[in-house]
């Protein structure tokens, strides 16, 4: 197994992907290989120890930044780190790959290098989401801002697959998101989505409303993509805000400060529960590949747990399972 | 002034609402009718001191349920509480309407009874957002989900009224709610919208992403309500789930419970900053006349805080303000 991995993507990137990766190295032993510009790339490895024989370094001389334009610089920077990464993938021997890079362009590099799978239409980012029961996989968060009903059927057979897989979920119950209970609401999308799934989809348990999303009512949660990244970067933007505001309110009083201290290591672990990077890293899915994206502000602990998660999909045979239930 | 109130709307009606009445009542001695099945609304009454000469009851037999179908149900229910309730506004001397019930229901009944303003073509829900720098207004959150660019541009109008006379902001700034920072990015709603915003509306800064929502980057936020109902309903969801994950790591420590004890003032503090409860109504905007809808789960404190808003709205004139800058 090999985990291939966008030494360049990300707003502290090569410096919290290399951070990240020698913590996996130091704890999963798996085969990386770091793609991107070498000179900055061995630079950054310089400052850590890790055994060395796990790394392969291939040069990537370009990099896409993460305000270009996806499909443009895919067809213009055909030696960065995103291309050559993905394109890696159509090799034996390399596994999955990883990127905190600009996400357009690693869902337009996906689909045009390597193809959609049989039965599969559009890709679709699926999110992992901790729940009150666990967690709880979304798919779409921003692939594809114009689904079709068949879109989101498509999603929930291969949310299902990750749910069973990689959460560990027996038997997966599907949602659709929608703003209300009820078949008929929604616009034509959820209209038409919501006969569909309950004519094809044998686990769908009908819509699932946002105040919903967190409480593990549905394993697997379907949306166009436009609306699955509001919600997403809604909750990131909710729990950063609250978070501030809890600080400003416990520094304005002695008391509140201890009690703050004492309560520390429940805040954290509440936290921990409920924070993106304890997952790191979102699949891809749907393209003929294991390619996961992680968040452009991703710390060295989310990039170690994307390479955590790549390595599961690769041990479960996601791919592989995804295309068996996708051409059903 | 009178405010006339829906006695029967609401997973609490008429408890909550009679017993958030009679808070407002105390507090801020205005006339109040109440709208409903009289012997319902006098058995509740009865449980509670107040003011008499300042609340009129009127007969509504009917009552629309939260699940009724939205416009079906205006027609057939012509005696509701909302129904009756909207079309008192178009007597002399009833200023504003609230209600806790079916909001698709009070959205169409007010769009047919009372006709939108000129200049309107949609109405949109306005939603007042706490942020680390006060306020925002996100419009909308739930009537139109098939908004087109003008809507947005007709919202946001309607929305720096509300924003400088309600919430007090001197010179709103106005954003669109967007998946990405440029202006390339979104649906042909959002690509279409920033277009005539940029031309036509001079206090417009630009797309405001997710998670830029609670940090008060825009005091007005414009988008589809589709898009909106998602944002507001998953912060309130997130919101639970968190309260409620905190809750059970802290009952897992005894430290960590008397952490929460000293805690206890600023947790309630900060909650009450993000208490959808605090502000109590969404103003219905485009209607000619002042409507707001409250939560079907209303507190008391939410419907008595939805009076105070009520009673803003009406010594602010805003609907005079909105149609004259609706016209322009």
């Amino acid at each position: 197994m090999k985990i291939v991995i966008d030494a360049m993507g990300g707003d502290h990137a090569p410096q919290n992907i290399i951070a990240g990766v020698v913590e996996a190295l130091n704890e999963y032993k798996v085969p990386v290989v770091l793609v991107g510009i070498q000179g900055q790339i061995e630079t950054e490895l310089k400052k850590h120890a890790y055994a060395k024989h796990l790394v392969e370094i291939i040069h990537a001389p370009e990099v896409i930044s993460m305000d270009d334009p996806a499909s443009a610089s895919i067809r213009q920077k055909k030696n960065s780190s995103i291309t050559v990464g993905i394109g890696l993938l159509k090799k034996p021997g390399y596994d999955a790959f990883i990127s905190a890079g600009n996400t357009g362009a690693v869902v337009a590099a996906s689909t045009i290098f390597l193809g959609m799978i049989p039965g599969v239409d559009r890709p679709g980012i699926g999110c992992v989401i901790p729940t009150l029961e666990k967690f709880s996989f979304m798919i779409d968060v921003g692939a594809n801002t114009a689904a079709k009903p068949e879109h989101l059927l498509q999603y929930a057979k291969m949310a299902k697959v990750y749910a069973n897989l990689v959460l560990d979920v027996p038997k997966p119950r599907v949602g659709l998101l929608n703003i209300g209970a009820e078949e008929c609401k929604g616009t034509g999308l959820e209209k038409e989505a919501h006969k569909m799934l309950e004519e094809k989809e044998p686990d769908f348990i009908g819509n699932v409303e946002a105040n919903e999303i967190y409480n593990g009512k549905a394993h697997c949660i379907v949306c166009d993509g436009y609306v699955g990244n509001v919600a997403l970067k809604v909750s990131e933007g909710l729990m950063e805000s609250v978070g501030e505001l809890l600080k400003r309110e416990i520094k304005k009083n002695p008391v509140a400060i201890l009690g703050a201290l004492l309560l520390k290591s429940s805040l954290k672990e509440a936290k921990r529960s409920i924070d993106y990077s304890e997952y790191g890293g979102a699949p891809l899915l749907g393209v003929d590949g294991l390619v996961l994206i992680s968040h452009g502000r991703s710390s060295p602990k989310a990039i170690k747990n994307a390479i955590r998660a790549a390595i599961r999909e690769v041990d479960h045979n996601i791919l592989a399972k995804i295309k068996e239930e996708a051409s059903k």
